[in-house]
């Protein structure tokens, strides 16, 4: 499942812990996720990325349903399967509807696409 | 400027002038950009490429500014340096704030960093 | 022009040299590219690089001219400016025809496009 | 398999349906293959997406075979586990033989090895 | 050069300066480069993206010359020309060698044409 | 396990097995492992990558264990999982702590997340 072992809850160090209790009490899913628990094998990694998540997918200018298909369009585009599942299913919490997930797709496919246009025949910025 | 030459609306056949047309109508920006003038060095793609964009960049379930924000996130996280610039644009003329183009750029930095430790540790989706 | 100063003929060491005569002779363009000139910064590299080349594109069981629009595909999929240019005129020196080439660029757009579906909708390869 | 629940044959819309009948007489595999039933999740991304292919990798100025390898090197450079296992057994049966599947992927490992190079020592295309 | 108006020192708020003082004292270089005068357009982002170099690339297990070839690496792997260029410089002030600029660049290279050759014969992990 | 049949060391022709041989002797693990079984496939190929590993990650100005770990940024960062997964195992052979685990996958990330600003607010080299 991982090339390191997953840090639990019990087995913890009290600096995991705090940001494993931290995690559960905003993701309101009542147990810490398998992603969490294989970064915890490096702590400052783990709080370094925790806390770019939580200060920066929090509702803002932009609602926190938009900027998970933005987070989803990034892992489409560099392909992180894990990443893309989990995000998918946190935007259908927050009311994404099939209908938004097919246009989402399909705009990150026709970008995906029409950019190669643009790189293969040399097109560049006008400054 | 580009590897192939533009074909400019004068010297452009019917089949090319008839979606130039239609990219003028639909744009309102009152001429081709030079993006879509370098696809018409092969009409086929360039047909190809106006329609998908066409037909999946118009509001739909998600609005056409939301649109613009994907596509510009699959832009950057896939680098193509002419396509974020012309989306940037099309999306402040639709109305995408400082603060939203910041948290967009915000999101797409966070999931392209947090992403690589889901790949880096060889976390799988868990069917 | 580049990060590291181009090791011009005059000033290149007997190994340098001896690989630009082979690239001269075999290129038949009468000079050494910018491109082999920066990598000689390093002659290990140069060297490992240069032979890679020379013996992957030579004709086989693919001819000369397809391994150029494969070389291309794989540099546009990748995003490497300076190579689409070169191999680009390198095909074009092979009799790669206008039409070719935009059915070259087609190609990999589309399946640059449609990949995206297939990742972002997780699809996986069924053993 | 995937994230979305894939629609059977049975289970189409008449839109759908039509598209998968014109699939089975293309294809003459006899049956619509699991990518294009998890595409059917988002009716206008399927049309698209497949009328892009259909109309992109039929023989033209290129073969469908050159096409098909092209569209390979295409997917080994984006990483898309299932479109290089597809096209690969389509190319197979349109008569890429052992030796050219081999020097196709030599071919993109040489390119995607050589290509780090050029950006790696920031060599820039010479307008 | 650039899509957004950089900040400058004298036109940033407390909160921009205050980041600003603490690049500069760390850094030694007695200005703040153009790539964080620009990113202080969105000043979240700005902190966050500070604390996470500050952090992270400060000598741990690892020495600071060593994560700037890391970081070189996957700046080379995902082609950032801007990012290769600012960390060559740096790695350099921190000692890198020609001759270990060289070895860096062989690495990365060979390391992205052999992957290809994993990814292009699906060859997967072995749990 | 892989698209094309891995030829077993019994199976190998004369070419083959001496490249099996060299390996078996090098790497000191009494064995071929899965990937090169794969690319002798392709004899030229295999050949061609065995000679780019072993004459590039030998020791030189850089340690072999620093090089895994270019390798292994490299690999993170175009998503190899069969790659990080053989590299990360040899690297820790030759005496990489958790620690150093820890701290490199640091890096990338965060080379990857503050990449991304550089290229989405269209920061350019400044030469």
């Amino acid at each position: 499942m991982s090339l390191v072992k997953p840090v639990e809850y019990e087995d913890a160090s009290d600096e995991v812990r705090e940001i494993y209790d931290e995690l559960i009490a905003l993701r309101g899913t009542g147990e810490v996720s398998h992603f969490w628990k294989v970064l915890a094998f490096h702590p400052p990694t783990l709080r370094q990325a925790w806390h770019a998540v939580r200060d920066t997918m929090k509702a803002g200018a932009l609602d926190e349903m938009t900027k998970e298909m933005i987070y989803i369009a990034a892992s489409v585009a560099t392909k992180c399967d894990y990443c893309i599942d989990a995000h998918m299913k946190h935007a259908r919490r927050l009311g994404m509807t099939d209908e938004m997930l097919g246009e989402l797709m399909g705009v990150v496919s026709v970008a995906s696409g029409v950019n190669r246009l643009g790189i293969g025949y040399g097109i560049q910025r006008q400054d």
